[in-house]
This record gives C-alpha cells, structure tokens and sequence, in this order.
C-alpha cells in the first residue's frame, strides 16, 4: 500500500496539491513595500523570463487575480483596436478565450477545429489566407479541456511567415512544458502559478514582448488590469500599483526556487511524465480507455472514457473518490462521457499508486465492475 | 516590559498583521468547485451583508484582487457612461479615486477640499446645485493618507436629499467603524479584507445595491471585472467565474469568524481606540504632536509632525523601526512633514506598548532627542 503524502489530492486543472514548504511561506506576514517582498516579486519575474528564454526580449509582468485577469490584460494592452484576432478553438479553454476577445469587443474571427486531429500548418494557413485582415493568433497550448497539447511551435512557424503575431495561453503548461518565447517569436505568453509552477492560486503573469509593452502605453480600457503601467511601475519604482496579495506572491517565490531545485522544467516534465504513465497504465489495466492517441496528450491530464456500466455515473464517482480526499476534475468537458485526472501539483508515482488504490474502492462502492469492458484500441471514438 | 506578540508588526494601510489562526488557513488546499468552498464563499458574503445591513437591499459581490480591483469592477460596471461622478477629494486616497475614474473615462468632476475642516453638507450641496449633471458621489470614508475620517453620513444625506446616488470607498474602514447601507442608501460600498477585517490581501469585495446590479447587465468594458456576470454567476452556479484564491478566500472566511466572536463592529472599534489612544498618549508623552485633531481622525491611523531636530528624517526613522521588525506606513503621505503609524490588525494595547519601547530605542539610534519639543496644541499646523 502505498503512502499517502498528503490529506488532501487536487487533481483537478488548479489549485492542484501544493507541497508543505510553498505554504508555509504564506504564514508570514510582508510589507509589499518592503525591499524584501521587491525583491520576491524581482525574482519571480527574473526566474520566469529566464527559464523561457526571454531575458533579451521579453518582459514578466505579473498582475493580480486568475490568469484569466491576466489574459484579458494581455489583449486590453497589446492587442491594437484596429486588429484582428483569430482564435484557435479546439476544446473547452479554446471557447473561453474566444468568448473573453469577444467580451472585450475585439475584432475576433475564430478558426473551430475538432478535438482531434491537432491544428496543422496547413489549417492556420489556410485561415489567414482567407482573412487578411488577421493581425493575430491566440492559440491555447495545454488544451486541458480535453487533455490536447497543442502544437505551439508549428503554429508560431507559420505566424512569423505571414507576419502575424502570436499570443499563447500558456496557462496550465508553463513550467512544465518547453517554451522558449524568443523562438516563438510570442507577442505575449499569458502564466499561471497554480499549474505546473505548482504554487497557489492569486496571481498570474504576462511574458510579454518588450517593444509591444512599450508600444502599448494607454490603450486598455481598464486601469487596473493596464499591463504597461504595471510594468513601468515595476521598472520604476519596484512595487506593485496596489496592494498586491503578499503571500501568494512570496508562495510564488518559493515555488519558483523548487522548481529551479528539481531541476527546470525538463526534469518537472519528466516527473508529471511518470505520474502520467503510472495513473494511465493502471486505470488501462482496469478496463479503462484514454480519450487520446498518448501521442497527442499532454501528460498533465489524462480523460477517460467513462465505463460501459449502466450504474455508473460522474457525479457518483466524483463523491466516492471525494470522500476518500481525493478531488478530480468538475464538469465543464469538451468530450461528454468522460472524466479527468490531473497529475500536476507536488505528486510522484507512489501518489498515483494511492489514487488507483482509491479509484477501485470508490468503483466498488458506487457497484460499477473493475474491468468494465474489454481494453479496446486507445483514443478511438467511444 | 510588553510581551511582543508577532515577529513583525505591520503598523501600516494594510496587509497589516494577522493572527496566526487567518493564515493557518492558507495551510490547507481546496479545490474551488467543492461544495466546502462554495460554502465558504457565501458565508464571506452573508457576513459581510449582515454587518452592514444590506440583506433586504444589496448584495456583496466578491473579486479577485486589491481593492482597487474592486472599485474598478463597481464603477465598470455600476456607473451608467451618461451619468456624471462627483469626486469628493481631501487626500491621497480621495485623488487615486479621481484618477482611477478618469482613467476609466467617465465624465468626472471634484470637489477638491483642504485636509481639514471636514467636507460639510453645504460643501456638498453647493457643487451639486453649481453641476446639476452630476448623478453620483464618490467618497472616500477613511483617508487614510492623512487619518481623517470623513463624515459619511452627512454626505449620504445630501445625495438622497438631491437624487445623487453615492458610492463610499470604505476600504480602510469597513469592519471597524458602522456602515448601514441601506442607511446610506448607497448605490456601493467597496470592502478590503486586509484592513479592519484582519485577513490577507488577494481579494475585495462590492456591497451593491441590488437593483443597481441588475440594472448592469453588459455594461462593464472589462470582462473579469463585470460584476453583474460574477454577482449573476454566485447566484445561478455558486462558484468564482474563475479559478479564486482558494487559500485567501479560507484565510477571510475564518477572519470574518473572528470578526464576529469579538463582537462585531462596535466591539472592533473599541480594541482600535484603545490602541490608538494607547499610542497617541504614549508619543504626545514624548513631544510628538499629531497631525489632526482627535474628533477628526479616524482611530485606526495616527498621524505626527515630524520631530523638529535636524537629525531626523523620515527614512532614518522607518529603517530604524525596520530593523526592530516594525513597519511604519511608507511614504506617499497627504501631508510633507508628517509620519503615520497604524493600529488596525491583531494588535492589543500592549502591543502598542512595545511599539512605544521600539521608538523609544530607534529615536536613541539615530540620534533625536525623545522629547524634540515641548507639547504643543495637538492637531494645529505644525
């Protein structure tokens, strides 16, 4: 039997299981005008740009609330009035994206693709020439909606041949998943703490270019979520426009310096990669079905067919792993018929082992059979 | 000699100190769509309901950052683009409200007023008869830039008297002074928890008047700052629009809790007068003499001239303290030649002794005489 390492297993799409020593740092109080929270927030931002190459050209600028505060940040500042936005939308996270552009009346025309197969060079190229009015892209990597990683770098290939700019919903892969913004030649990559930088949720960040930033100066239509002043703010005077929420970003801090200790995001990805195979291989071992071809998921979520049983249910499920403490994700899919497992937060293989050892008890107690049907082919259609 | 009961006393406009109980809660994780925090949410917003009389009348509509956030999310979305704001200033916080309404593009107006006296009815009255545009008021309840606390109720008197509706930035005062929104009959009040709530900072909250949120509808030009969708949102789903602080939203929960085992309001203000009168006899002991007079401020910050020794500075004084782990308010001040200490937080009399002690040593420190003049008339120009 394995060990339980924690009371309590988020293993949703965030807040997820943060580890003892990110929390215990909330326990202090800070002044946010204090050298000390200046130099928190500094590393942050120094560490963030430097492990997606963006030191030369790129700016960290975090900002409060979700990383949904964070996009809309993102487009109020950087994307021009008299642009045009195309939206990738395949799945769940896509949709909000465009629904958030539309929201801020932006100029959007969304580009809807199928769960699967992944977007090509050939459907983003396809959508500009017949729309050259497209100044943009926003395009959602991780897309955890359905468990796809969307391919970043051919998409912002083409973007830099057709001389558009890219923004990426980095949201639930950065710090787990390779992003060099140099490369990708981003416009902006929108951030969260609470994903694979395993930290608690209450801020988020804008990896944003240095020339747009500096290009942007009055444009949103919102004062607080304006990213130029907040990023003048931190060049000139250091601190945060308002008060900023002190223990979460010290969190952040500590958080930052234990995914440095692990060794960056190669070794963070190699770890979720394990969780991943150990939580697919035994739910597989059960009858389970993956939604995916293994090649197009991102090994931070793995979605599951539901069981071909007529007792079975989400909602029942949901409750029976609930009661053992172990939260899985909520409603909201893009694929009806099943559900997810997140293997983010501060999780090794031994953790998976609990997990599996609670899913056969939670099975057995909602009355639905182990093995529910045959392992049939996976990532097929249900 | 006082027992030190925190490490680190932040004597400043907030994050203040927080009893170790608040943040103990930010040790636990929650997932954001449990029925646990939902609970927790609507137990914040039934509380601080209750506390200002505004079940029958209003709403409180939580968002995710500062408070500042918060002010944004009211005006965004409760301010009609034809109505014209009436901006009451006699501070810094009064000329951040100006800025951030004119930063929003409303059609603003101020009433710009010295420190002191207090607004009256007939300052108020007159800039309504003189601008019979004017739809809405803008007050600031505490200034904390200078201490004074501003007659509210007078204010609000006026505006119903002249069809204006009123929207109070009760920030620094909220939980430590009354408020009676129906009273008031405001069209908002805007809340921090991280002032005389005594929790950490990370969210804010909007008490709105009912009818006035559902009047909002669409009308907000910022999409995660639309607080009919959020407020909409509480009421159909019961959970944040987005991913909240889970940890920040616990912290507040167990702090309006402890709001609530004090004895309230009434009970709160009267540990912050003890403390503040603790504080002011103790310097006014030493020759300091305050800035206001005592009916004019606002008990939970003290405000004092500035030493008249050529050894003194301001800086020399904050470090001092720093370096005794008490944080004064930092600069930003109203009024030059003044310094400000704060009295709200988990904070006793006793506590207030062992600031005195502290600045007794830091005074010794740097060199400026204890009693740098004689005690003059408190609260006269220096």
């Amino acid at each position: 039997m394995a060990e339980r390492r924690h009371d309590l297993y988020l293993l949703t799409p965030g807040p997820l299981t943060v580890a003892p020593e990110v929390k215990a740092e909330m326990l202090r109080d800070r002044s946010p005008n204090a050298e000390l929270h200046r130099e928190l927030t500094e590393e942050v931002r120094r560490y963030l740009l430097d492990i997606c190459n963006g030191v030369e050209t790129h700016e960290c600028v975090p900002i409060q609330g979700s990383a949904t505060y964070a996009i809309e940040a993102g487009l109020q500042t950087l994307m021009p009035r008299d642009g045009r936005l195309l939206v990738i939308q395949n799945g769940f996270y896509g949709l909000r994206l465009r629904e958030l552009a539309e929201g801020l009346g932006l100029d959007v025309k969304t580009l809807e693709l199928p769960m699967l197969p992944l977007p090509t060079r050939a459907d983003v190229e396809r959508a500009i020439a017949d729309d050259p009015a497209i100044t943009h892209i926003l395009l959602c990597h991780a897309e955890t909606g359905t468990g796809v990683l969307n391919p970043v770098d051919e998409i912002a290939a083409v973007a830099r041949e057709r001389g558009v700019k890219l923004f990426v919903d980095a949201v639930a892969s950065f710090g787990g998943f390779p992003i060099d913004v140099a490369a990708l030649d981003a416009e902006a990559v929108f951030v969260s703490p609470n994903k694979c930088l395993e930290s608690v949720p209450g801020i988020a960040m804008v990896i944003a270019r240095r020339t747009a930033l500096e290009a942007a100066a009055g444009r949103s239509a919102s004062v607080v979520l304006d990213l130029h002043a907040q990023w003048r703010y931190f060049e000139e005077v250091g601190w945060w426009r308002w008060t900023p929420p002190t223990h979460v970003v010290a969190a952040l801090a500590r958080a930052c310096e234990r995914h440095r200790r692990e060794g960056g995001t190669a070794k963070r990805l190699e770890r979720y990669r394990r969780n991943w195979r150990r939580l697919v291989d035994g739910l597989r071992g059960r009858g389970f079905r993956t939604l995916l071809p293994d090649d197009a998921a991102a090994p931070i979520i793995a979605t599951f067919h539901d069981p071909d049983d007529p007792d079975y249910t989400f909602e029942a499920l949901y409750e029976a792993l609930e009661r053992r403490d172990i939260v899985i994700f909520p409603g909201r899919l893009t694929a009806t018929g099943t559900f997810r497992i997140g293997v983010m937060g501060d999780l090794v293989e031994s953790d998976m082992d609990v997990v599996l050892a609670a899913m056969d008890e939670a099975l057995a107690e909602i009355g639905v059979a182990k093995s529910p049907r045959p392992a049939g082919p996976q990532g097929a259609a249900p």
